[in-house]
């Protein structure tokens, strides 16, 4: 007889125990293994979603999961590193002039990226609608773009936490996304087994993130802060809100040029507001206290690498991005004030207009998605516009209709209004 | 997009919701077909075993899983029918006397019963230690033997509640046996498809069972008269004792042959009571009261219908039944009163003996299993023979006597003993 079975571990789990170590190592490995079977890890994943894990747990887990693969390791590098990590969001287009921003004000950023599903997007998703971008580099390759440009943003490779790839897909088909524990795992493992010296993560908060709740928000950020420090990466969390979209516009290549815009000394307050102190946390954790982030993006600095960055993974920084075939524009119907513009309606939205996927091996079009012409405090007018969706496939207009309608809310003129800041709390 | 899909069905139960009886009927039908996978129904069920569902949910669910099959209909023969459930226990031979008496007593007994898994044995495991005798019969075949000698016991065809089937497998593997609401609706939906027009419940309670407390018990068995009621079948409860084996034997020919004892007048007290006790209340639920069942025992007309019953299905009534190879006799250590003997200590020992099976696949040993010498209440004298094992396989003696280890107790001589009523309660 086994020593150790996976239904003992699912009724531990089940019956409110704690896991012993014994067991979290033995469950990862054989997991990864095949020799515990999905529908074990699923209930197993439910188990935790409902009774939750204690620190030692998750602590474990964590480490579990970076020992099922390999380890990278950037000590080569003259420079420090820094990463970044969002819990995901609507129109979060932020790593893409972060992280030659960080470049430029001297830290080394390797940035491993996913692709969007459900109605949040995908860094990858977004770059790969410059002509002739490359997501995928050997690992020889990726030190070779951060090496020469200080930056790189790619795929992550198989070898990564190979536990965590398994369990991620398993998670997403089997209404086990939600549970803190593994969410702080599944980020952790892939971060610490990266091996980046530093990292800032951005956890949002609203009805565009997966924490609803800014207590929610917290635990998971604080979670995630004491894995990374435990593993002796200095870890920074800021609390960002997602109860509007960030900037003004959600998809692949919208969010492209929207960056592009930022990189050249413009864009969005918001964009703006919440890359620089973004790049500050990133720079402080890497102990790079001198630069000036607002700077290297007035003085063109940060769109130089930029540039660099994306030439080194084959792109064309001037090619024309792809535009979508069809437009529909959305006009104010009232005059007053824009005061609620609902991120998780756009975000489902730009979704269902092609931006994102419904499964992982479905394809995005690349100019699918939404522009929006105000933002929430705005004054609005009767009859101008106050979003444009954008989408190839113009049979989708309706369905993505029905996600816009209750998404906003526009007061009579002289409605007060206060804005939520991009910044809601920072944990250290 | 689909209409209903497999996460929105988990997600809602795993946040404590109602699922509606489209989403069941929707689930329920999926799975069967192979749309829903098995790692989604795993994280359903665990969800369900930690969230409950409510009567109307338990109702629909076992309705849908009647539905995914077969119904079978005995309304074509001249006798009302009664059928017997037991939860299941350690030395619980009950069905092999009780089929062929209550037919002898004027009932047609249609006992479709199952294999062992785990600790509690199996009814067609222990027929099947009598030479020749066959469990897979056709629907034809099964009609035919009960028509001719008024009782049948032989395994469930492949078209009755195939979702349960499916169900039952998965949640063996995955940590959700133990839920009150997908065990009564396993339980149900075959006994429903099965069209028996009475059905007597045998709850067992105590640590041989799956029901560890009386209230527990209650709940499944009140879940279940409910169901049974609700589908127009008469369906009584008894809560009976496992906190000890019944009778003196565990194991496939040991039971055949202890009930073979009780089929010609004799027999252990207890298996004797719960036998006409059961006999008793599925002759009353058939509307059969004139019949005596104690005397059915007494002037061997029971014995004659068992005889028939066995041949009928390729048996031999007359063989000699297989007996273990090697046997280790356990020998009380003190003189006393016998005041615990654990029924999950001896069905484990029983198990690992090889009268059970650790993975459906697995053979079992005809001949494996315990002799009991003393029950709880009895005066024991030191060294006298308390309990024989029995197998093929000497290797598994040590690990079957640390499962005895700590099962028994024995007092000081006079010390005072109440054993537990056989039948705790009844609920109609």
């Amino acid at each position: 007889m086994a020593t150790m079975d996976a239904i003992s571990v699912i009724r531990t789990k089940r019956d409110r125990g704690e896991l012993s170590d014994q067991q979290i190592d033995w469950v990862i490995d054989a997991y990864t293994r095949g020799e515990v079977a999905d529908e074990q890890m699923s209930s197993l994943a439910m188990a935790i979603l409902l009774n939750g894990m204690n620190r030692r747990e998750i602590a474990r887990w964590t480490a579990a999961m970076i020992a099922s693969g390999e380890r990278m390791d950037f000590s080569s590098l003259s420079r420090p590193t820094a990463d970044k990590h969002s819990t995901g969001g609507v129109g979060d287009k932020i790593t893409l002039p972060l992280a030659p921003l960080v470049a430029a004000c001297g830290a080394a950023v390797p940035q491993l990226s996913g692709r969007g599903l459900g109605h949040t997007g995908g860094t990858l998703d977004k770059l790969e609608s410059i002509p002739g971008w490359r997501a995928l580099l050997s690992n020889e390759e990726m030190l070779n773009v951060l090496d020469t440009t200080g930056a790189v943003i790619c795929a992550a490779g198989d070898g990564l936490a190979p536990a965590d790839k398994k369990l991620y897909a398993l998670r997403d088909v089997t209404g086990t996304v939600e549970a803190i524990p593994l969410i702080a795992s599944s980020i952790m493992s892939k971060k610490i087994a990266e091996g980046t010296g530093s990292l800032v993560l951005d956890v949002k908060v609203g009805t565009g993130a997966f924490m609803k709740t800014i207590e929610d928000a917290r635990e998971l950020a604080s979670t995630m802060v004491g894995l990374g420090t435990d593993h002796g990466v200095k870890t920074v969390a800021l609390l960002t809100d997602m109860s509007t979209p960030l900037g003004l516009t959600a998809g692949n290549a919208l969010e492209v040029r929207e960056s592009v815009e930022v990189l050249a000394g413009g864009g969005p307050a918001d964009v703006v507001e919440l890359t620089i102190a973004l790049a500050r946390e990133m720079l402080d954790a890497a102990g790079v206290r001198a630069a000036d982030p607002a700077k290297a993006l007035a003085d063109g600095s940060a769109m130089d690498v930029w540039r660099r960055m994306i030439a080194a993974q084959g792109g064309d920084p001037d090619a024309v991005l792809p535009v979508a075939k069809e437009q529909h524009v959305i006009k104010a119907p009232s005059s007053g004030v824009l005061t609620r513009l609902d991120a998780y309606g756009i975000g489902v939205a730009a979704w269902r207009l092609g931006a994102g996927r419904a499964r992982k091996e479905d394809p995005v079009q690349a100019g699918a998605g939404i522009e929006l012409h105000a933002k929430p405090g705005d004054t609005v007018t009767a009859g101008q516009p106050l979003l444009t969706l954008h989408t190839d496939t113009p049979e989708r207009f309706e369905y993505a209709l029905q996600a816009v309608e209750g998404s906003y809310d526009i007061g009579a003129a002289g409605t007060e209004f206060t804005a939520s800041p991009v910044v809601l709390e920072r944990i250290a």
